[in-house]
């Protein structure tokens, strides 16, 4: 099988930000989006935030000559807002919610409502079984007191869970998505040390796009200015990773990614920058033994690390379980004692005291309101900890199994 | 490695019906499991339905000595109930959630808080790498009209699709749990055709136990008569089902139920009888080839059968998402008029006639009642349509697959 002549693949990934009736422009660019993947006949395409089934439907029409297998996956509410591309036929599709993704009273953020995955799709390209992922992970609003740190390193250890045990027999791996992670992140560091996914941009030969690969640029007009200040050039959470299996060998040959604007508009196609890899993927005839991964002192390292900020946010959901549970009891016994005095009341206990029934009502409704409430956040936070906790076992477990292993992984 | 020593292995499967404060006799039926399972010395023990940290945290302490690796799944308010001890260390889990899991609002069911799920555990027994699944579905209620028949297939799919995805490096992989579903139902057909997995009752060389091998009799005291009326010998819902790699063969030497009783004593160990399994695990020396699978025609067959259900369920979420919304939007203009109404007397405009306040504010309450139940049905519904599109839309594709491939699986 020697000498196969290689396969070159082109990849596109995006954040398309298309939110109805939220996000700017979001017609216009989805047309601007399609057009360019008509044009540059990419093999496999990876969108996140396609939460319309309608955009999905006219990109799917429109791609229909240049790429025309596809699969959309749907999940909560409103959506996972992932779907995939391709050139070739789509042989299978799994898809994995992840169990923490934010909290549903925190409106103004939103990521709860949508049913964060990650979407798998088995496609075989010339005889090579490619398992292709495309994720997008819990948004950080504030770098400096990072709420949801936990929420995204749970997902960032079901995300490499999913794919260390769903990819054993493929030949080659994929993931592209918005990782919402910066690259020294505690998350990506975990993910690609545990999975042995290479980044396209370190590994890449040749470069074109922003600075130091960003994907989230204070020059492209949609994105906030002010959760960039800190970073004058931009940050990089868009990804491209990929990993051979035992027979392959992949190599990025280039990598693009847009800058700010869509050739001849005036527009972005996003509020992140599109990722584009063109990858080199060459059968080395024999197994050649897997690649040696990481060390196994990096390994016990990154996850303990990891480990820790799991026990944060326990530490903090147990908390929140604990003040909403008594929220819930105080409100409790309010409405107990109110039920006691209009009993008492109306056994004639207080005679002749005129009942002051609009206050007394007012009070029940609001202690009941309370009482509601605060059961619903009670339950939440208890769902939370139980997941928090399942996490931080599992990484006990492999800790202790590593720990055993001498040498290498 | 030809005439290596063959492994014996004894598994034990039980739905344990231990739900804190309703299941009758629990603490003493919880005794008696751990007793009976110290004494036989199992290598593996798969339970569902251990609702209680509490109840896993006795048998952990009480199974220490013969079975020392254990994991309990975390996952919903009360939990997945699913656990698993082992004789032999657990190198790595995984839990997947099912997407759908019956209604909210169906109290007297509750299926729909207990976030049922499949647990993986990957175990290696000398050397042998097995992949241990343990699970649990939705409940069968009214057999003549079963409205949770399409989240069962449901469930079926995301169950078969994990354990295909999950297994391609297992050399044998076992799956054992209450699945409530009778051996011919389409759920388990389904699951059985796809992943090629065999069930140790139907393969067995000796069988000890209920006619029929029935998991659910009519002679145990804590099972429904009423239920089981139609089923005179009861009915068969817990497996043990079980599939070699390419390198291995797997055979059932013997299977046991138990009948009703807990030896010694008056009581069951729960409303389900246990599956006790010995398997016979040998090493082939070559990679023989997978099994041929089942026949093309059979795999489609069933797999129509499957995707009918799910468009029969399709129609009736459809249904509900309707009449929620429609609902909703009623109490929306209730609200709406009343407020005109409301506004209208504040102006003066009905001046002179008596305003009816109290009746005014019951309705108005009424009417925010129902919007809130509406609302949230309707986004419960919204979210089941989903779900079932999109299985719909995976098994359509598998479909395509399997009609495009010539011969056999």
């Amino acid at each position: 099988m020697e000498g196969d002549p290689a396969l070159r693949l082109r990849v596109f990934d995006l954040n398309c930000w298309a939110i109805r009736y939220l996000s700017k422009r979001r017609p216009e660019r989805i047309r601007l989006i399609g057009d360019r993947l008509c044009q540059e006949g990419f093999d496999l395409v990876l969108l996140q935030e396609v939460w319309s089934e309608r955009d999905y439907g006219d990109l799917k029409a429109k791609l229909g000559g240049c790429c025309p297998f596809s699969h959309y996956f749907r999940s909560g509410v409103i959506g996972s807002g992932l779907c995939i591309f391709s050139k070739f036929p789509i042989l299978d599709t799994l898809l994995y919610q992840y169990s923490l993704n934010g909290y549903p009273y925190m409106l103004q953020h939103g990521d709860w409502f949508c049913g964060k995955s990650v979407g798998l799709a088995v496609i075989k390209i010339s005889g090579i079984v490619f398992n292709v992922y495309v994720t997008h992970l819990h948004a950080e609003y504030c770098r400096e007191k990072d709420a949801y740190l936990p929420h995204r390193v749970v997902q960032a250890w079901e995300l490499l869970q999913f794919i260390r045990h769903t990819s054993k027999a493929a030949d080659v791996v994929l993931l592209g998505g918005d990782l919402n992670m910066h690259p020294q992140d505690v998350g990506i560091r975990l993910l690609r040390c545990w999975t042995g996914l290479r980044d396209a941009f370190t590994e890449t030969k040749r470069f074109e796009g922003c600075e130091d690969g960003c994907t989230l640029i204070p020059s492209n007009r949609f994105t906030v200015k002010s959760e960039l200040q800190p970073f004058p050039l931009g940050i990089r959470i868009d990804y491209i990773l990929y990993k051979a299996g035992s027979s392959f060998t992949v190599k990025c040959e280039e990598l693009q990614t847009t800058t700010g604007t869509a050739p001849g508009t005036d527009i972005p196609y996003s509020d992140h920058e599109a990722v584009m890899a063109t990858l080199h993927v060459q059968r080395t005839g024999q197994a050649a033994g897997v690649t040696p991964g990481t060390a196994v002192p990096a390994l016990v390292e990154v996850l303990s690390e990891a480990r820790t900020e799991v026990r944060v946010g326990l530490l903090a959901a147990r908390r929140q379980r604990y003040s909403s549970g008594r929220m819930a009891l105080l409100a409790l016994l309010l409405l107990l004692l109110q039920a006691a005095a209009a009993l008492g009341a109306l056994a004639g206990l207080a005679d002749g005291q005129p009942f002051p029934k609009l206050s007394f009502a007012l009070l029940a409704f609001l202690a009941l309101g309370v009482l509601l409430l605060a059961t619903g956040l009670h339950l939440f936070h208890t769902i939370e900890v139980k997941m928090l906790q399942g996490t931080e076992e599992q990484m006990r477990m492999a800790l202790g199994v590593l720990q055993e292993r001498p040498g290498r992984s």
